[in-house]
């Protein structure tokens, strides 16, 4: 019964944040007196709320939960003052995302009113390859997620975007080589990108830090020590033990 | 199974984030065999994780499930951008809260790298009668919650900490009259904050956000303005239907 209400709970996802019961039902391929129970007790344990129109949404108690995942915790602890600095000085997009298996996780972003528009959301998902965090967490991953990453099509969300594989590789190798990404108008076409990796106590790389500002106004090359700088202060400031059984494959 | 999964997953903590096998069937008051079972279908769902030292604490999964929650994603989607615009004035705390009950949740906060120190974090509780955002989510509630909050000892934690009930009282008239909430050294005694009421379509109020400043330096008459501005801001930018069924108790 809980691997069933798990499938429940994974039902719900950023373009699907409210479902009625038969699509509950649907999406977890469940019966629906199944579901009914299911989500009953969810209801009874603040995990689910019902809305006005008689759909479900996930209950703020499952946050305040979820929000003691130390991965989480204690990365967007750490980062956020180093982050507010990367704000200050550029005032557009400042973002922090980790791997989850073939895609990037954004745990925290900071915004301003008049910010460069950005596809990716906290809590959502995001493909590895077009952006900069992305690549970050692929240059120093094991050739295995390269390969998962790269056994299908790469999408191409600007005209700009590497789909090529062998072009991602030679890009990836640069990332290494340099220290930082960059992404040039290859998730959307006015925006640009820059990356640097966060690194445990151990020297894997368990986050990236990135600012996104207009394409055409700033260079890379301006851009990337401030990245790294601040990337090396989350970096010490990270709690250590936290991060010791998680994701060792990389090494920068 | 499924409100002992939720007992289980309840046993974790801002204290406690980190639980045994042993201290999570204590902890949940369940046998130590249906505990295991419990805590191996979570960690197979990625709701637990292991760590190195043999410990449980909640996976990133289940951060990912609960950032779908409406009252936090919509919140603090619409909250961001003028807490941002908050911190460039204040460059200390700029914090977001809602009513759990008897307590606040805190949503967001941004914090500066010199910002003085505050007791909440994201994702933490805290009682609601010290506190700016606290005593404006106290300020337009039923008296029935009033009422439970005045149940028990206010406990004091500095010597300026309001704790007579009738005192409470009256501080709360006085926030509704101005409109704003003013905590001076009521928490830690070099702290100071001012907070107003974010409202939904409907005028209920749903969150407070304040600025929390070094106590003695900035007079909450020339804070008051700006934080009501922002919490204006946030209020018209709520998504209006996320919060319609919730906490209509109170109209400012």
């Amino acid at each position: 019964m809980v691997r069933r209400a798990a499938r429940v709970l994974a039902a719900f996802s950023p373009d699907r944040p409210a479902l009625s019961l038969t699509e509950l039902s649907a999406r977890s391929a469940l019966p629906l007196t199944t579901t009914h129970r299911l989500v009953s007790s969810l209801a009874d344990a603040g995990f689910l709320e019902r809305h006005a129109d008689g759909r479900y949404h996930v209950g703020l108690r499952l946050w305040e939960i979820g929000a003691l995942a130390p991965r989480e915790l204690g990365l967007r602890e750490a980062a956020l003052p180093f982050m507010e600095d990367l704000y200050e000085v550029t005032r557009h997009n400042v973002q922090l995302a980790v791997r989850e298996g073939t895609e990037s996780l954004y745990v925290e972003r900071i915004a301003g009113r008049r910010a460069v528009r950005v596809l990716t959301r906290v809590g959502g998902r995001f493909p590895l390859h077009p952006t900069g965090v992305g690549r970050v967490l692929l240059a120093w991953v094991l050739e295995t997620v390269v390969e998962a990453v790269l056994a299908v099509p790469l999408r191409a969300y600007t005209p700009c975007t590497v789909t090529d594989p062998e072009a991602l590789r030679q890009e990836l190798a640069a990332v290494r080589a340099r220290g930082y990404a960059v992404n040039d108008r290859q998730v959307t076409l006015d925006a640009l990108s820059v990356a640097a990796p966060v690194t445990s106590g151990d020297g894997a790389v368990v986050a990236a830090v990135s600012v996104v500002v207009p394409a055409g106004q700033h260079g890379p090359e301006a851009l990337a020590p401030m990245v790294q700088a601040a990337a090396r202060g989350i970096s010490r400031n990270l709690p250590r033990t936290t991060y010791a059984p998680q994701r060792k494959e990389g090494r920068p």
